[in-house]
């Protein structure tokens, strides 16, 4: 039976900041990567999002960024891939303290925005990532997009890892994404989301922007949980899956 | 045959600011109280801080502070005691995350600055403290201020505790450190200074300002690394260990 | 004609954060106190909160904080009165500066959170922050709560003031709030609320929470842009003024 | 007769971190630029730095950086223009406020580190720094690098500009600085240093790397107050200028 690990960004909020609707959404996935307080996130946000996927029984991961909290991580930044390393050991170890006194495992780490954007094209930061992710904990799995430098580091540094893919963003033929800033990045049409991604699960296929078909490997569906609409969506794609037969579970290896 | 531990705070460098003489005051103590990035230190300073423990055979600990990085974490704060427990939580973890992958363990934990004198009085913040610290590991050892309410909740937690004494810093009748805002807090007379240590080492007293008598344990002494004329002192307080028959190492229970 | 300014906190929006409905509130207001910074907002939301404000013909003030994005400048600091100054010159220089740049006036400081709240009783904050604006502009309007230290400084130091008065919040005998943490510190009654407002503007009396009649004066009324509720007892308080002709116009002297 | 204006980055210590040698610094130099809190200063060091520009005679600018405190401004980081100009508002207003205080004049802005090297490429940048720069005071004076497109922006914008170079750095040939990483790129012989400043200054010459000729603009020499060592070359370099009849002075137009 075909399966499938529906994957979303949470903890986010910080301080009096609220962001996301992460009680609402954690009922409908099966892994979270929680910010460790670099991009966002905060200890005792921390502390509440791992308690939340106790209760949830869904997977906890560490979700490590650039110190750019007031860019929320979404900026490219230069540090080197010493930097890189240390910055993700020490978010990761943060994180992990946390899953640590909640009797729970820190399943995987998935790097975010421009960190991860950079590490999917950039084999020496690919590698600083990896090179950490094993040094805290080797059992960790490197949780990233299909086809990504990041994958690719994870093979040679022999740490398991997971191909993400996206329902709602258009690929260019390399498998990259399409970036945010141009047209046609995001795929509005949900029916058309929905059904890219079954073809991408049960086929391990998708056309890119210029028509060509590109292959990749779908261990997890990155999925979103900032709105009512955003829900509605995952709602959509859980029928989705349910409807062709796919599990929705935690990725295994 | 007595012995004591001598523990200075270091790491606490922080991106292109150097601070402290980490490196000449390795080879002098056998306790080493590394920032963990809230109140000074970043990652690559911890990860290198951690190396220099273990190239010197010094136990390393962690130093967790207020989230203050342009206050040095001296400033006091009023975190609840549901945030200092996170704060405490994250820091440790973050630590804890470069010791094992340097392979060393995480010996103990000594509150920062401001933290660690409300924490010296107030038994909230100290069994925040405690309730973090034993989550994290609960074989960690919380280090500080000798017949403090960080000890008082140590013991009810059940954490093994090192007791912390200062060499230059002038004690008040009730065995807490006169505030440095008052004159007299600094004992400048460095023969001074190196007596009372022995004293506090060899009988457990010590003068208090008022010409008070006090009783106080010694596990470990405060030193500082912040210059040569700190250097000289601490290798002064070496010699008339040494000429008293004191050994200096880390403490055991 | 009795006449009423009506305040209101803004611009509290940090990168991807967001709080607060400030376009929804602005129409409703008079005057506006921008975050500068330190306990929230950020350059783009200034410059966006100080367009908002000319656009709506309402008087931009700064709203300086403790240096504690973490804690939303909620958390009291053991900040010395230099910092204190300091840290208000700087924020109400940056403020000043999109201030300038949009051609409009910067009318008034308003001290944030716990730095208002410590202010407020504390001789040697208020007389900091009093030089701090005095020094960045001499014609800058103090706003703070009527009978505090602030206010007497203000006096002291020859600087136009204003006092404020809350809607919402229970008084202590001695003119002071009842703090948050206290049971009934908040008036939940809107119709109860709105009275006491009338009677504060009309004869400067108030009930405190121990049945004592207190003095007080009333050029600025306190309120909050933070939901819809927060929005709609606005506008009663504006039809309760309106109901007893007072005119809701920024505070002159 | 020839006259050349000496400028150094200062105010760079940020709480209880230290950096550079700014009191000893100051009788050599006749331009300052001060750090404005985002990637190095605060407030408290912000105000003495004024103070201290207004005892030597040395004039005050400001040397705004991208919001990176742990990479001390040295990394890139793709903020977009309208972010940087309102960075560059908001760290140029906060210092503006301290020179108002202290009676004196704010003559320039000069950005730092990875801003400054970005905004030397790339137009967009240099023009967000200089609508910035003019919206805050039309008098500022932008120092940046000879040639660079942000002195490009400053024509067009009709921004009094500087041109700057460099006593210690090689160039290439299309007037850019050879990148620091980049073996080479700084000039250790010191009398070689010497006579390449007054070549740039006397004859508007200086050999690029890879031996070609180029020509720039000299009204402004960037020199380092960060050691004993870069002390020495600074007396050095005014030696030479001295011998050679040039005046030290700040630049006019």
């Amino acid at each position: 039976m075909l399966s499938i690990d529906l994957n979303c960004d949470l903890g986010e909020s910080f301080g009096a900041y609220k962001m996301g609707m992460d009680e609402e959404i954690l009922p409908l996935i099966t892994s979270a990567n929680i910010a460790c307080g670099f991009h966002a996130g905060d200890p005792l946000v921390m502390e509440r999002s791992v308690a939340l996927c106790k209760v949830h029984g869904v997977r906890a991961g560490a979700h490590p960024g650039f110190p750019d909290l007031s860019g929320f991580g979404r900026r490219n930044m230069s540090l080197s891939p010493k930097e890189v390393k240390a910055c993700v050991i020490y978010q990761v170890g943060a994180l992990k303290a946390f899953c640590d006194r909640a009797s729970i495992k820190l399943y995987h780490v998935k790097p975010h925005g421009a960190l991860y954007n950079m590490a999917a094209k950039d084999y020496k930061l690919a590698e600083a990532i990896c090179q950490a992710v094993k040094e805290v904990d080797e059992t960790l799995i490197l949780l990233a997009l299909s086809g990504s430098e990041m994958l690719r580091a994870a093979k040679d540094y022999e740490i398991t890892y997971a191909s993400e893919i996206f329902a709602d963003r258009a690929y260019q033929s390399d498998g990259t994404l399409v970036p945010r800033s141009r047209k046609g990045a995001v795929i509005e049409d949900e029916e058309k989301a929905v059904s890219r991604v079954l073809r991408m699960v049960k086929e391990g296929k998708v056309k890119a922007e210029d028509g060509k078909e590109i292959s990749l490997n779908a261990d997890s569906v990155c999925v979103h949980g900032d709105g009512i609409k955003a829900l509605a969506f995952v709602r959509k794609i859980r029928e989705g899956l349910a409807v062709n037969g796919i599990d929705v579970t935690g990725f295994s290896f």
